[in-house]
Protein backbone atom coordinates (compact mmCIF):
# COMPACT_ATOMS: atom_id res chain seq x y z
CA UNK A 1 0.00 0.00 0.00
CA UNK A 2 1.61 3.34 -1.00
CA UNK A 3 2.00 6.51 1.51
CA UNK A 4 0.38 9.61 0.11
CA UNK A 5 1.59 12.61 1.64
CA UNK A 6 -1.43 15.56 1.05
CA UNK A 7 0.80 18.35 0.95
CA UNK A 8 1.07 22.63 0.20
CA UNK A 9 5.07 23.02 -0.18
CA UNK A 10 4.52 26.77 1.32
CA UNK A 11 3.40 25.38 4.50
CA UNK A 12 5.84 24.30 7.09
CA UNK A 13 4.80 21.42 8.66
CA UNK A 14 4.25 20.22 5.03
CA UNK A 15 8.05 20.79 4.40
CA UNK A 16 8.72 18.94 7.71
CA UNK A 17 6.90 15.48 6.07
CA UNK A 18 8.05 15.70 2.17
CA UNK A 19 11.51 16.05 3.73
CA UNK A 20 11.43 13.37 6.09
CA UNK A 21 10.24 10.93 3.32
CA UNK A 22 12.99 12.16 0.92
CA UNK A 23 15.12 11.65 3.36
CA UNK A 24 14.57 8.26 4.73
CA UNK A 25 13.69 6.40 0.45
CA UNK A 26 10.23 6.73 1.83
CA UNK A 27 8.14 5.24 -1.48
CA UNK A 28 5.47 7.80 -1.36
CA UNK A 29 3.43 10.38 -3.67
CA UNK A 30 3.06 13.72 -3.05
CA UNK A 31 -0.41 15.45 -3.66
CA UNK A 32 -0.80 18.62 -3.58
CA UNK A 33 -3.06 20.78 -1.73
CA UNK A 34 -3.39 24.57 -2.75
CA UNK A 35 -4.38 26.59 0.30
CA UNK A 36 -3.90 29.72 -1.54
CA UNK A 37 -6.65 28.11 -3.74
CA UNK A 38 -8.55 27.24 -0.60
CA UNK A 39 -8.48 23.64 -1.64
CA UNK A 40 -8.06 22.39 1.72
CA UNK A 41 -11.82 23.31 2.45
CA UNK A 42 -12.73 20.94 -0.82
CA UNK A 43 -15.20 18.01 0.36
CA UNK A 44 -12.40 15.39 -1.58
CA UNK A 45 -9.35 16.67 1.08
CA UNK A 46 -12.19 17.25 4.06
CA UNK A 47 -12.71 13.47 3.73
CA UNK A 48 -8.77 13.18 3.74
CA UNK A 49 -8.54 15.65 6.71
CA UNK A 50 -11.73 16.91 8.61
CA UNK A 51 -10.03 19.78 10.08
CA UNK A 52 -9.00 21.07 6.90
CA UNK A 53 -5.31 21.49 7.60
CA UNK A 54 -2.37 19.94 5.37
CA UNK A 55 -0.12 18.13 5.73
CA UNK A 56 -2.22 15.36 6.37
CA UNK A 57 -1.39 11.21 5.50
CA UNK A 58 -3.32 7.58 3.57
CA UNK A 59 -1.15 4.67 4.18
CA UNK A 60 -3.32 2.03 2.35
CA UNK A 61 -7.03 2.78 4.51
CA UNK A 62 -5.38 4.44 7.73
CA UNK A 63 -5.47 8.59 7.79
CA UNK A 64 -3.78 10.83 9.64
CA UNK A 65 -3.15 14.48 10.21
CA UNK A 66 -1.34 16.93 12.54
CA UNK A 67 2.27 16.60 11.39
CA UNK A 68 4.26 15.49 14.31
CA UNK A 69 1.67 12.41 14.83
CA UNK A 70 2.91 11.77 11.60
CA UNK A 71 6.42 11.80 11.46
CA UNK A 72 6.01 9.54 14.18
CA UNK A 73 3.93 7.14 12.74
CA UNK A 74 6.05 7.26 9.66
CA UNK A 75 9.69 6.75 11.50
CA UNK A 76 7.30 3.76 13.34
CA UNK A 77 6.11 1.79 10.70
CA UNK A 78 8.79 2.16 7.67
CA UNK A 79 11.87 -0.23 8.92
CA UNK A 80 14.65 1.35 6.65
CA UNK A 81 14.01 4.77 8.91
CA UNK A 82 17.34 4.98 11.18
CA UNK A 83 16.82 5.19 15.01
CA UNK A 84 18.27 8.59 15.45
CA UNK A 85 15.13 9.89 13.71
CA UNK A 86 12.74 8.71 16.72
CA UNK A 87 14.78 6.85 18.43
CA UNK A 88 13.34 3.31 20.71
CA UNK A 89 15.36 4.50 24.11
CA UNK A 90 12.47 5.30 26.02
CA UNK A 91 13.86 8.64 27.73
CA UNK A 92 15.02 10.00 24.10
CA UNK A 93 11.87 9.27 23.17
CA UNK A 94 10.16 10.96 26.14
CA UNK A 95 12.44 14.10 25.84
CA UNK A 96 11.55 14.28 21.96
CA UNK A 97 7.99 14.84 22.70
CA UNK A 98 8.40 17.06 25.05
CA UNK A 99 10.04 19.39 22.46
CA UNK A 100 7.60 18.72 19.98
CA UNK A 101 4.71 19.59 22.34
CA UNK A 102 6.32 22.87 23.55
CA UNK A 103 7.04 23.72 19.35
CA UNK A 104 3.21 23.87 19.38
CA UNK A 105 2.32 26.39 22.17
CA UNK A 106 5.90 28.51 21.97
CA UNK A 107 7.90 28.81 18.79
CA UNK A 108 4.97 27.94 16.15
CA UNK A 109 2.88 30.43 18.34
CA UNK A 110 5.31 33.12 17.22
CA UNK A 111 6.43 32.01 13.66
CA UNK A 112 2.67 31.66 12.38
CA UNK A 113 1.41 35.11 13.18
CA UNK A 114 5.02 37.18 12.83
CA UNK A 115 5.25 36.23 8.83
CA UNK A 116 1.36 35.93 8.32
CA UNK A 117 1.38 40.01 9.64
CA UNK A 118 4.86 40.97 8.58
CA UNK A 119 4.96 39.31 5.00
CA UNK A 120 1.86 37.85 4.01
CA UNK A 121 -0.77 39.61 4.46
CA UNK A 122 0.16 42.03 1.57
CA UNK A 123 -0.43 38.87 -1.05
CA UNK A 124 -3.72 37.82 0.43
CA UNK A 125 -4.63 41.39 0.08
CA UNK A 126 -4.79 42.32 3.40
CA UNK A 127 -2.66 45.21 5.21
CA UNK A 128 0.10 44.49 6.90
CA UNK A 129 -0.21 44.75 10.62
CA UNK A 130 3.00 45.74 12.46
CA UNK A 131 1.94 45.40 15.72
CA UNK A 132 1.12 41.90 15.76
CA UNK A 133 4.00 41.03 13.90
CA UNK A 134 6.08 42.78 16.46
CA UNK A 135 4.38 41.11 19.77
CA UNK A 136 5.02 37.36 17.46
CA UNK A 137 8.27 38.58 17.31
CA UNK A 138 8.72 38.71 21.20
CA UNK A 139 7.83 34.88 21.37
CA UNK A 140 9.86 34.07 18.56
CA UNK A 141 12.89 35.74 19.86
CA UNK A 142 12.02 34.34 23.22
CA UNK A 143 12.06 30.80 21.97
CA UNK A 144 15.30 30.93 20.03
CA UNK A 145 16.76 31.92 23.71
CA UNK A 146 14.91 28.80 24.93
CA UNK A 147 16.07 26.48 22.46
CA UNK A 148 19.82 27.53 22.82
CA UNK A 149 20.13 27.81 26.61
CA UNK A 150 17.69 24.02 27.39
CA UNK A 151 18.45 22.26 24.49
CA UNK A 152 22.30 22.64 23.02
CA UNK A 153 24.05 23.54 26.42
CA UNK A 154 26.54 20.59 25.59
CA UNK A 155 28.68 20.24 22.10
CA UNK A 156 25.74 18.52 20.45
CA UNK A 157 25.28 19.86 16.92
CA UNK A 158 21.19 18.72 17.14
CA UNK A 159 18.61 18.90 19.52
CA UNK A 160 19.21 17.80 23.45
CA UNK A 161 23.07 17.27 22.39
CA UNK A 162 22.40 14.93 20.00
CA UNK A 163 24.82 14.29 16.99
CA UNK A 164 22.39 13.27 14.80
CA UNK A 165 18.96 14.88 14.12
CA UNK A 166 15.57 13.48 15.38
CA UNK A 167 12.41 14.43 14.00
CA UNK A 168 11.97 16.83 16.44
CA UNK A 169 15.19 18.93 14.80
CA UNK A 170 13.59 18.63 11.58
CA UNK A 171 10.63 19.74 12.54
CA UNK A 172 11.21 22.97 14.54
CA UNK A 173 14.06 24.20 11.68
CA UNK A 174 11.54 23.60 9.30
CA UNK A 175 9.14 26.18 11.03
CA UNK A 176 12.28 29.02 11.80
CA UNK A 177 13.01 28.23 8.10
CA UNK A 178 9.68 29.97 7.52
CA UNK A 179 11.02 33.45 8.40
CA UNK A 180 13.35 33.61 5.34
CA UNK A 181 9.73 35.79 3.72
CA UNK A 182 10.30 38.57 6.43
CA UNK A 183 12.80 41.87 4.80
CA UNK A 184 16.32 40.97 5.29
CA UNK A 185 16.69 43.32 8.29
CA UNK A 186 13.76 42.04 10.35
CA UNK A 187 15.45 38.02 9.53
CA UNK A 188 18.84 39.34 10.38
CA UNK A 189 17.51 41.25 13.66
CA UNK A 190 15.86 37.97 14.46
CA UNK A 191 18.10 35.25 13.86
CA UNK A 192 21.22 37.23 13.92
CA UNK A 193 22.05 37.16 18.18
CA UNK A 194 21.00 33.36 17.89
CA UNK A 195 24.26 31.83 16.69
CA UNK A 196 23.66 28.43 17.97
CA UNK A 197 20.29 27.80 16.35
CA UNK A 198 22.05 29.82 12.81
CA UNK A 199 24.11 26.67 13.07
CA UNK A 200 21.83 23.84 14.00
CA UNK A 201 19.93 25.40 10.84
CA UNK A 202 23.08 24.77 8.88
CA UNK A 203 23.44 21.12 10.17
CA UNK A 204 19.88 20.21 9.66
CA UNK A 205 20.10 21.38 5.82
CA UNK A 206 23.65 19.40 5.42
CA UNK A 207 22.02 15.83 7.16
CA UNK A 208 19.19 16.08 4.79
CA UNK A 209 20.75 17.46 1.48
CA UNK A 210 19.42 17.77 -1.47
CA UNK A 211 16.09 17.58 -0.34
CA UNK A 212 15.99 20.09 1.91
CA UNK A 213 16.92 22.80 -0.57
CA UNK A 214 14.60 21.07 -2.96
CA UNK A 215 11.80 20.99 -1.05
CA UNK A 216 12.77 25.27 0.31
CA UNK A 217 13.04 25.75 -3.25
CA UNK A 218 9.24 27.45 -3.19
CA UNK A 219 10.16 29.47 -0.55
CA UNK A 220 13.03 30.92 -1.55
CA UNK A 221 11.19 32.09 -4.68
CA UNK A 222 8.29 33.74 -2.63
CA UNK A 223 11.32 35.22 -0.29
CA UNK A 224 12.44 36.38 -3.99
CA UNK A 225 8.96 37.66 -5.08
CA UNK A 226 8.20 39.35 -1.96
CA UNK A 227 11.79 40.94 -2.42
CA UNK A 228 11.23 42.62 -5.52
CA UNK A 229 7.61 43.73 -4.24
CA UNK A 230 9.05 45.96 -1.96
CA UNK A 231 11.79 47.44 -3.67
CA UNK A 232 8.76 48.64 -6.14
CA UNK A 233 6.95 50.02 -3.08
CA UNK A 234 10.11 51.40 -1.93
CA UNK A 235 10.50 53.20 -4.75
CA UNK A 236 7.44 55.03 -4.87
CA UNK A 237 7.12 55.14 -0.81
CA UNK A 238 9.67 56.77 1.21
CA UNK A 239 11.62 53.48 3.09
CA UNK A 240 10.37 49.95 4.48
CA UNK A 241 8.71 49.34 7.16
CA UNK A 242 10.73 47.36 9.66
CA UNK A 243 9.04 45.90 12.56
CA UNK A 244 11.93 47.32 14.65
CA UNK A 245 10.36 50.78 13.52
CA UNK A 246 7.38 50.33 14.84
CA UNK A 247 8.10 48.78 17.88
CA UNK A 248 9.97 51.28 18.65
CA UNK A 249 7.71 54.29 17.64
CA UNK A 250 5.09 52.54 20.64
CA UNK A 251 7.77 53.24 23.14
CA UNK B 1 13.19 5.29 42.28
CA UNK B 2 10.56 7.29 43.40
CA UNK B 3 8.85 9.51 40.97
CA UNK B 4 7.89 13.16 41.66
CA UNK B 5 5.27 15.14 40.30
CA UNK B 6 5.57 18.68 40.79
CA UNK B 7 1.89 20.51 39.83
CA UNK B 8 -0.31 22.77 41.31
CA UNK B 9 -4.16 21.86 40.89
CA UNK B 10 -5.49 24.68 39.37
CA UNK B 11 -3.92 24.11 36.61
CA UNK B 12 -5.27 21.77 33.94
CA UNK B 13 -2.20 19.57 32.91
CA UNK B 14 -0.95 19.45 36.28
CA UNK B 15 -4.60 17.39 37.32
CA UNK B 16 -4.40 15.43 34.03
CA UNK B 17 -0.78 13.90 34.96
CA UNK B 18 -2.16 13.46 38.88
CA UNK B 19 -5.54 11.68 38.33
CA UNK B 20 -3.25 9.41 35.58
CA UNK B 21 -0.64 8.23 38.33
CA UNK B 22 -3.69 8.10 40.96
CA UNK B 23 -6.15 5.76 38.55
CA UNK B 24 -3.03 3.85 37.62
CA UNK B 25 -1.69 2.83 41.20
CA UNK B 26 1.73 4.98 40.47
CA UNK B 27 3.26 5.43 43.26
CA UNK B 28 4.82 9.01 43.33
CA UNK B 29 4.99 11.91 45.49
CA UNK B 30 3.21 15.12 44.80
CA UNK B 31 5.06 18.08 45.04
CA UNK B 32 3.11 21.60 45.26
CA UNK B 33 4.44 24.51 42.67
CA UNK B 34 2.33 27.26 43.77
CA UNK B 35 1.55 29.16 40.61
CA UNK B 36 -0.01 32.14 42.45
CA UNK B 37 2.71 32.34 44.87
CA UNK B 38 5.06 32.12 41.80
CA UNK B 39 7.01 29.44 42.74
CA UNK B 40 7.27 27.68 39.22
CA UNK B 41 10.13 30.88 38.90
CA UNK B 42 12.07 29.82 41.38
CA UNK B 43 15.87 29.16 41.41
CA UNK B 44 14.60 25.24 42.47
CA UNK B 45 11.93 24.60 39.94
CA UNK B 46 13.56 25.97 37.39
CA UNK B 47 16.40 22.93 37.83
CA UNK B 48 13.77 20.70 37.27
CA UNK B 49 11.72 22.79 34.57
CA UNK B 50 13.75 25.57 32.86
CA UNK B 51 10.39 26.67 30.83
CA UNK B 52 8.78 27.16 34.26
CA UNK B 53 5.63 25.72 33.88
CA UNK B 54 3.98 23.08 35.69
CA UNK B 55 3.54 20.20 35.77
CA UNK B 56 7.32 18.43 35.50
CA UNK B 57 8.26 15.06 36.89
CA UNK B 58 11.88 13.94 38.37
CA UNK B 59 12.03 10.25 38.06
CA UNK B 60 15.31 9.49 39.79
CA UNK B 61 17.55 11.52 37.51
CA UNK B 62 15.50 11.49 34.63
CA UNK B 63 13.58 15.07 34.12
CA UNK B 64 10.47 16.22 31.82
CA UNK B 65 8.22 18.67 31.44
CA UNK B 66 5.10 18.98 28.91
CA UNK B 67 1.96 16.85 29.79
CA UNK B 68 1.52 15.09 26.91
CA UNK B 69 5.02 13.95 27.04
CA UNK B 70 4.99 12.95 30.79
CA UNK B 71 2.25 10.78 30.22
CA UNK B 72 3.51 9.00 27.28
CA UNK B 73 6.06 8.48 29.32
CA UNK B 74 4.39 7.41 32.30
CA UNK B 75 2.44 4.92 30.29
CA UNK B 76 5.39 3.35 28.62
CA UNK B 77 8.00 3.21 31.76
CA UNK B 78 5.33 1.63 34.41
CA UNK B 79 4.08 -1.62 34.20
CA UNK B 80 0.46 -1.61 35.48
CA UNK B 81 -0.78 0.64 33.22
CA UNK B 82 -3.65 -1.03 31.24
CA UNK B 83 -2.67 -0.92 27.15
CA UNK B 84 -6.12 1.55 26.53
CA UNK B 85 -4.18 4.59 28.28
CA UNK B 86 -1.42 4.42 25.41
CA UNK B 87 -2.26 1.18 23.11
CA UNK B 88 0.78 -0.61 21.56
CA UNK B 89 -0.72 -0.88 18.64
CA UNK B 90 0.77 1.93 16.07
CA UNK B 91 -2.53 2.82 14.65
CA UNK B 92 -4.53 3.44 17.67
CA UNK B 93 -1.26 5.30 19.12
CA UNK B 94 -0.65 7.39 15.84
CA UNK B 95 -4.52 8.35 16.30
CA UNK B 96 -3.66 9.46 19.64
CA UNK B 97 -0.77 11.50 19.03
CA UNK B 98 -3.22 13.29 16.33
CA UNK B 99 -5.75 14.18 18.84
CA UNK B 100 -3.53 15.42 21.29
CA UNK B 101 -1.41 17.74 18.85
CA UNK B 102 -4.81 18.98 17.42
CA UNK B 103 -5.16 20.01 21.32
CA UNK B 104 -2.60 22.20 21.91
CA UNK B 105 -3.58 24.54 19.01
CA UNK B 106 -7.28 24.34 18.90
CA UNK B 107 -9.54 23.38 21.80
CA UNK B 108 -6.63 24.67 24.46
CA UNK B 109 -5.82 27.54 22.46
CA UNK B 110 -9.27 28.40 23.15
CA UNK B 111 -9.69 27.35 26.43
CA UNK B 112 -6.89 29.14 28.50
CA UNK B 113 -7.77 32.73 27.14
CA UNK B 114 -11.50 32.18 27.83
CA UNK B 115 -10.56 31.26 31.58
CA UNK B 116 -8.14 33.89 32.00
CA UNK B 117 -9.97 36.81 30.48
CA UNK B 118 -13.85 35.75 31.71
CA UNK B 119 -13.24 34.55 34.99
CA UNK B 120 -9.84 34.79 36.62
CA UNK B 121 -8.71 38.07 35.75
CA UNK B 122 -10.74 39.54 38.56
CA UNK B 123 -8.77 37.17 41.55
CA UNK B 124 -5.23 38.87 39.93
CA UNK B 125 -6.33 42.42 40.35
CA UNK B 126 -6.71 42.58 36.55
CA UNK B 127 -9.73 44.02 34.63
CA UNK B 128 -11.93 41.12 32.83
CA UNK B 129 -11.21 41.35 29.16
CA UNK B 130 -14.68 40.70 27.83
CA UNK B 131 -13.64 41.14 24.52
CA UNK B 132 -10.47 38.64 23.83
CA UNK B 133 -13.14 35.88 26.12
CA UNK B 134 -15.81 36.31 23.40
CA UNK B 135 -13.39 35.66 20.74
CA UNK B 136 -11.46 32.90 22.62
CA UNK B 137 -15.08 31.42 23.02
CA UNK B 138 -15.54 30.74 19.40
CA UNK B 139 -12.41 28.66 19.43
CA UNK B 140 -14.11 26.71 22.05
CA UNK B 141 -17.18 26.31 20.63
CA UNK B 142 -15.52 25.46 17.39
CA UNK B 143 -13.20 23.09 19.07
CA UNK B 144 -16.05 21.55 20.82
CA UNK B 145 -17.92 20.67 17.41
CA UNK B 146 -15.14 19.62 15.71
CA UNK B 147 -14.77 16.62 18.64
CA UNK B 148 -18.07 15.43 17.89
CA UNK B 149 -18.37 15.77 14.34
CA UNK B 150 -14.50 13.93 13.95
CA UNK B 151 -13.53 12.06 17.08
CA UNK B 152 -17.15 10.93 18.11
CA UNK B 153 -18.72 9.31 14.75
CA UNK B 154 -20.19 5.80 16.08
CA UNK B 155 -21.17 4.54 19.36
CA UNK B 156 -18.01 4.47 21.41
CA UNK B 157 -17.84 6.18 24.74
CA UNK B 158 -14.82 7.60 23.91
CA UNK B 159 -12.37 9.56 21.76
CA UNK B 160 -12.09 7.76 18.38
CA UNK B 161 -14.76 5.43 19.34
CA UNK B 162 -13.17 3.88 21.82
CA UNK B 163 -14.88 1.76 24.63
CA UNK B 164 -12.12 2.86 27.29
CA UNK B 165 -10.20 6.14 27.65
CA UNK B 166 -7.25 7.01 26.82
CA UNK B 167 -4.43 9.58 27.83
CA UNK B 168 -6.40 11.88 25.30
CA UNK B 169 -9.71 11.76 26.87
CA UNK B 170 -7.81 12.44 30.21
CA UNK B 171 -6.15 15.35 28.74
CA UNK B 172 -8.89 16.93 27.15
CA UNK B 173 -11.74 16.46 29.31
CA UNK B 174 -9.63 18.03 32.20
CA UNK B 175 -9.22 20.80 30.11
CA UNK B 176 -12.50 21.23 28.98
CA UNK B 177 -12.98 21.04 33.20
CA UNK B 178 -11.29 24.69 33.63
CA UNK B 179 -14.61 25.96 32.31
CA UNK B 180 -16.32 25.11 35.41
CA UNK B 181 -15.21 28.65 37.02
CA UNK B 182 -17.00 30.75 34.37
CA UNK B 183 -20.21 31.80 35.37
CA UNK B 184 -23.25 29.48 35.04
CA UNK B 185 -24.63 31.15 32.21
CA UNK B 186 -21.61 31.60 29.99
CA UNK B 187 -20.93 27.74 30.92
CA UNK B 188 -24.36 26.77 30.01
CA UNK B 189 -24.30 28.53 26.85
CA UNK B 190 -20.66 26.92 25.63
CA UNK B 191 -21.39 23.44 27.29
CA UNK B 192 -25.32 22.97 26.19
CA UNK B 193 -25.07 22.76 22.80
CA UNK B 194 -22.63 20.06 23.14
CA UNK B 195 -24.89 16.63 24.30
CA UNK B 196 -21.86 14.32 23.22
CA UNK B 197 -19.15 16.31 25.26
CA UNK B 198 -21.33 16.55 28.28
CA UNK B 199 -21.86 12.69 28.33
CA UNK B 200 -17.77 12.20 27.76
CA UNK B 201 -17.16 14.10 30.73
CA UNK B 202 -19.44 12.17 32.63
CA UNK B 203 -17.59 9.10 31.41
CA UNK B 204 -14.23 9.96 32.26
CA UNK B 205 -15.26 11.14 35.19
CA UNK B 206 -17.09 7.50 36.12
CA UNK B 207 -13.78 5.88 34.62
CA UNK B 208 -11.32 7.29 37.06
CA UNK B 209 -13.59 8.10 39.64
CA UNK B 210 -13.10 8.51 42.72
CA UNK B 211 -9.46 10.45 42.07
CA UNK B 212 -11.50 12.78 39.24
CA UNK B 213 -13.19 14.40 41.57
CA UNK B 214 -10.94 14.63 44.00
CA UNK B 215 -8.61 16.05 42.13
CA UNK B 216 -10.68 18.49 40.68
CA UNK B 217 -11.98 19.41 44.23
CA UNK B 218 -9.47 22.33 44.44
CA UNK B 219 -11.29 23.68 41.07
CA UNK B 220 -15.31 23.36 43.05
CA UNK B 221 -13.82 25.32 45.64
CA UNK B 222 -12.40 28.07 43.37
CA UNK B 223 -15.92 27.97 41.53
CA UNK B 224 -17.31 28.36 44.68
CA UNK B 225 -15.52 31.40 45.93
CA UNK B 226 -16.02 33.11 42.26
CA UNK B 227 -19.67 32.62 42.50
CA UNK B 228 -19.66 34.38 45.65
CA UNK B 229 -17.47 37.32 44.83
CA UNK B 230 -19.65 37.79 41.22
CA UNK B 231 -22.95 37.47 43.77
CA UNK B 232 -21.61 40.63 46.23
CA UNK B 233 -20.55 42.34 43.12
CA UNK B 234 -24.12 42.20 41.49
CA UNK B 235 -26.07 43.47 44.92
CA UNK B 236 -23.92 46.61 44.52
CA UNK B 237 -24.24 46.56 40.49
CA UNK B 238 -26.29 45.92 38.31
CA UNK B 239 -26.45 43.20 36.02
CA UNK B 240 -23.42 40.44 35.94
CA UNK B 241 -21.44 40.86 32.62
CA UNK B 242 -21.91 37.98 30.64
CA UNK B 243 -19.96 37.13 27.30
CA UNK B 244 -22.69 37.12 25.39
CA UNK B 245 -24.09 40.35 25.88
CA UNK B 246 -20.63 41.67 25.36
CA UNK B 247 -20.37 40.07 21.63
CA UNK B 248 -23.98 40.99 20.93
CA UNK B 249 -23.26 44.39 21.65
CA UNK B 250 -20.72 44.38 19.23
CA UNK B 251 -22.75 43.74 16.55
Amino acid sequence: MKLKVYADRMSQPSRTVLIFCKVNGIDFEEVKVDISKRQNLSPEFQEINPMKRVPAITHGRFKLFESHAILIYLASVFPGVADHWYPNDLYKRAKIHSVLDWHHSNLRNGTVPLVQNAALNPALGLPLNLQAAAEAEKNVSSSLSKIESVWFRGSGKFLLDESQPSIADLSLVCDIMQLEVLNEKDHSRILGPHKKVQQWIKDTKYATRPHFDEVHNILFRAKARLQQQRSRVNANDEAEPSLKATSQSKM
